[in-house]
């Protein structure tokens, strides 16, 4: 869906995709983007793959109760005829922010490997990439995952702790917020009986994930969590924003927590969220204006 | 401050006091409510000494910035003459629930060390005690300590877990809450120029502690975390409150975190919160009912 939005959305020009592991693995995440790309028209969009494990190692979570076992809603797609580009997502990540420093900007909707891993390869990305804009933790508020941790950030808890203390400059969207921005049944029907190019394609895509919702959260509908970090990054005015040092828990019941620290108290000696670098975090949001402009998108012929 | 409010709170019956570092050293702390019992004039006060360190041992943290090296706001009172029972404070705390069961409430405002030992010495006593209320926590928002944990629960972040999910009947009034009671400099005047039997005693002390809050949180005047909590235990249309099972983190950069499962989503599998015993948070306060309620005992002759 924030594929198809951002696609739709002129002011912007996508220059590549990079793929994560996530709601399905890092091969059949490569695969969906590759099929997405197909079924936009967008035959020479550069899809990098990223890794297939967390920093860390071992298996990745994978949440493939979220949006089936295809990682589209058990819409079971044609295998895509298009190929990733040979370099992979860290490497394709250096290269394109090297190429055009402080012009890209990263739209971050998985686990945070590939950026870890940009950033461990060249010193200098985080201070030439643009802006990286990260749906992700949770503040002030529950997880998704469990009560301490939201999906992406549970993927790679060490992945996330390198981007947020990196310097770079990020803009973090928790579900806190994007908890609030509900697509109804009746605005995906809208959606799907629209002239948009992609409506029937979303609409059949989202049955599982709304299915879904009904059954974890009581909602007929959906959560926008990608579309409204994408509306972020489109449109400032529909949020307002915190600064303040992040840190992620890496150990313990609470691995994958984001922790804020608003700099509201002067602390008696030193912690871990002492001089590191200020991030800005999504407090409040526009919910019906996130809303109308996705549907506004969406609904693009 | 709060002993002096217990001891002039005519529904209560204190039946003794028990003793753990904090602000100070055990020992320092026993030696303070010994002295604080003959300033009261109660001479046959029990008070029994806590543990001297943390239940994982190592040596405790000790916040002495916080009320002057002498834990009394550097007012260095004489010796007590009186002193402790020969039981440590586990054991009293065992012994008492066993005499009273469901008759005896725990007020527990500091480290859960010796709560945490009674419950590890006497399986009967999380169903025996009547109620305990622990200040300690921040729900949904800041530490003290750190960004990530309040000081009371990082004094002894094992033990605060042993106590959470010991299925007693608990209620956890955090610093989200008491930081919104503030007793000013012009109220701790008026304490100390009223009739109050320790009016004055109490005022001296507090320079020390409000001199603090200037430094630390912009404030002229003084949190009443501890007496805020007693507030909870006499009056409880003080507070509202929300049920939910609590944990705190032992390990990484959230050390000392309490984080409460607040039972709004349906979890896919099990984590550490699933099927722990559910206790009261503490979730909004009627903040000028309970500054009313401290400066009515402090005021009391």
């Amino acid at each position: 869906m924030t594929m198809f939005m951002a696609f739709k959305s002129l002011e912007l020009e996508v220059i590549g995709l990079t793929t994560i592991f996530g709601n399905g693995s890092t091969e059949l995440v490569t695969r969906n983007a590759l099929h997405l790309c197909e079924v936009a028209g967008l035959l020479d969009m550069p899809v990098a793959e990223g890794f297939s494990e967390p920093l860390k190692g071992g298996l990745p979570r994978v949440a493939d109760f979220v949006h089936g076992s295809d990682g589209l809603g058990n819409t079971f797609p044609p295998d895509p005829k298009i190929k990733t580009v040979s370099k992979c997502a860290a490497e394709f990540l250096v290269d394109k922010i090297k190429e055009f420093p402080h012009e890209v900007t990263i739209l971050a909707l998985g686990p945070l490997t590939n950026i870890a891993g940009a950033i461990q390869k060249d010193p200098s990305f985080a201070k030439n990439v643009k802006k990286i804009f990260v749906l992700g933790g949770s503040f002030f508020a529950s997880g998704n995952v469990n009560p301490a941790a939201e999906a992406n950030i549970y993927g790679d808890p060490d992945a996330a702790d390198i981007v947020f203390t990196s310097g770079a400059d990020i803009v973090v969207i928790g579900i806190n917020l994007t908890t609030q921005l509900k697509l109804t049944e009746s605005d995906l029907l809208e959606i799907r009986d629209s002239k948009g190019a992609f409506g029937k394609y979303i609409y059949n895509m989202c049955v599982f994930y709304r299915n879904w919702h009904i059954e974890s959260d009581g909602l007929n509908g959906i959560f926008l969590h990608d579309p409204g970090c994408l509306a972020a990054l489109l449109d400032p005015s529909l949020f307002t924003y915190r600064k303040g040092a992040l840190r992620v828990e890496t150990q313990g019941i609470c691995t994958g927590h984001t922790l804020l620290d608003l700099g509201l108290k002067k602390w008696n000696g030193v912690n871990p969220w002492s001089d590191q670098p200020l991030v800005s975090v999504g407090w409040t949001v526009n919910a019906q204006g996130v809303v109308n402009l996705v549907k506004d998108r969406l609904m693009r012929p």
